[in-house]
């Protein structure tokens, strides 16, 4: 079934003790897409500058990615510079050059007005509720992802817009801002209250870990010896989540918790390599071994 | 099969926002005794001062935990004083007097030299390794926690002390200091040069993480709405995992992957309450019943 994404595609430019890369294809859209990619057909909706070319087009043609949805707009491409310290668990932003994404306003190709799943990636809540509106029927599945900014600046707006979300998917720090509570169970009630009827908390290092109203699924990050690039695992992970469950047409506990596992490889192969180096070169026999992998990782009989 | 534990004996007075607690029984291997003895029977190796009444020694009595090897000395006892942070997460020692327990030479009774299983909780690399010495034959299975002071003041005697031990049982913090790695599966490879073929990293809120040479398996910590005091949790673990160890007399990867199960179920059990008070009244169908609940945490199809 088909799913759209709305979100940022950027140049970053990404350093970390493995090494450094000037011009790297990104943004959250961008490994969003390509990781459902691998499940589904993806309905892209973003913005890039006239620096865009035609070669940094190709990530998405090769695959099942729909770019009707991508705009092109006079000026630069969003720009993200950022720096990974030692240990890859610490991360400093460099510069952040919103350029035309500064002024999106996202519109949705005839086409694309049919989704049945969406996932509204980071970018203001005003502007993830009004793709929702342009969606004609209610989807079957909305996700959300936010980040501290919207959190503290935008909170009344991205209230309204968690009224008309599914499955809200954040990491840590942020589920604990979001409701003022820092045990993880405790802070799902408060966001079960505010539409949400799932909470999926993205961990890091730690794995990620499902809350909803028939209790908690938890999976481990996947156990890497040499990770490179951390950056672009979250969408990675989003991906990986919404693309299987979207290939699956239904939502029920088992495919939740499937949809936990191929986020969560996804998310791992993102972070092999810097920028979307694995991911582009990613075959489908190897997230079924790596979700393969994961059983091997978890599982126990009593 | 008997399970041997030498390490601390303790009075704790336990501050946290759910209340305080002036004088619980504690220490590691009270902890590591008790949740054992829900799998089989402990020789228990610590030491007393006189003011340990008949009273405190309740603990053990009702249970199958032989004391013969508890000490009594004259002087007070070990005691400890430790405050929690609002969210449990932090924790500030406001007192430690070592009393009895700074001149502690372990002496096994003749009956306790057949012990197959030997767990040598967190003391001195030298009296863990004296410990060991008395000990006929060689145990099956060897276990051991440590903790910074240790790693940072007797490194040398914990590295001689690390060549007779099979499962080394630490948290990630104690795991990259003492292999001076980041990374926790590079830190495993360098922990197996020192002797231990097992590494169990414990990660508190984040569960565990088992390595050896067929690889890694992670469980999730049980999610609670309302820990209440985190003191022993890994004690609690630790005697989970070889108390069920000891029980099933096997140690193949099947086994040591329920061993990983049950010590989470014991530590999850011991932050409920202060001190002692869950596992003192925890029943074996509770701790079956909870295990089957970490499978439905974890397990998934593909």
């Amino acid at each position: 079934m088909s799913l759209l994404v709305v979100g940022s595609v950027a140049f970053d430019c990404l350093e970390s003790p493995y090494g450094k890369v000037e011009r790297a294809l990104g943004g959250a859209a961008t490994y969003f897409a390509v990781a459902a990619s691998h499940f589904t057909h993806v309905n892209l909706v973003a913005i890039v500058g006239d620096d865009f070319t035609s070669k940094d087009a190709e990530i998405f043609r090769g695959r099942t990615i729909d770019i009707e949805g991508l705009e092109r707009a006079t000026g630069k491409t969003f720009f993200w510079s950022g720096r990974y310290s030692e240990n890859l668990n610490e991360r400093i932003t460099l510069v952040t050059d919103l350029n035309v994404f500064a002024d999106f306003k996202p519109k949705l190709p005839e086409k694309y007005r049919r989704s049945k799943h969406v996932f509204l990636a980071n970018i203001a809540p005003d502007l993830q509720r009004d793709v929702l509106q342009q969606v004609t029927n209610r989807p079957k599945i909305v996700a959300l992802d936010t980040m501290n900014y919207w959190i503290e600046r935008t909170n009344a707006e991205l209230r309204e817009t968690l009224k008309h979300v599914d499955i809200l998917m954040i990491n840590d720090f942020e589920t604990r801002q979001l409701s003022s509570e820092h045990n993880l169970l405790r802070a799902a009630k408060h966001i079960f209250k505010m539409g949400p009827s799932t909470l999926v908390v993205k961990r890091g290092e730690y794995g990620a870990m499902m809350v909803d109203k028939r209790g908690v699924f938890c999976v481990p990050a996947f156990p890497l010896e040499e990770p490179h690039d951390p950056t672009g695992a979250g969408d990675s992970f989003a991906g990986g989540f919404m693309g299987y469950l979207a290939s699956a047409g239904k939502a029920n506990d088992a495919a939740l918790r499937r949809a936990m596992v191929y986020g969560s490889v996804l998310g791992s192969f993102a972070v092999e390599k810097f920028g979307l180096d694995r991911l582009r070169s990613l075959k489908r026999n190897e997230i079924h071994a790596r979700a393969r992998h994961f059983a091997k990782l978890t599982q126990f009989s009593l």
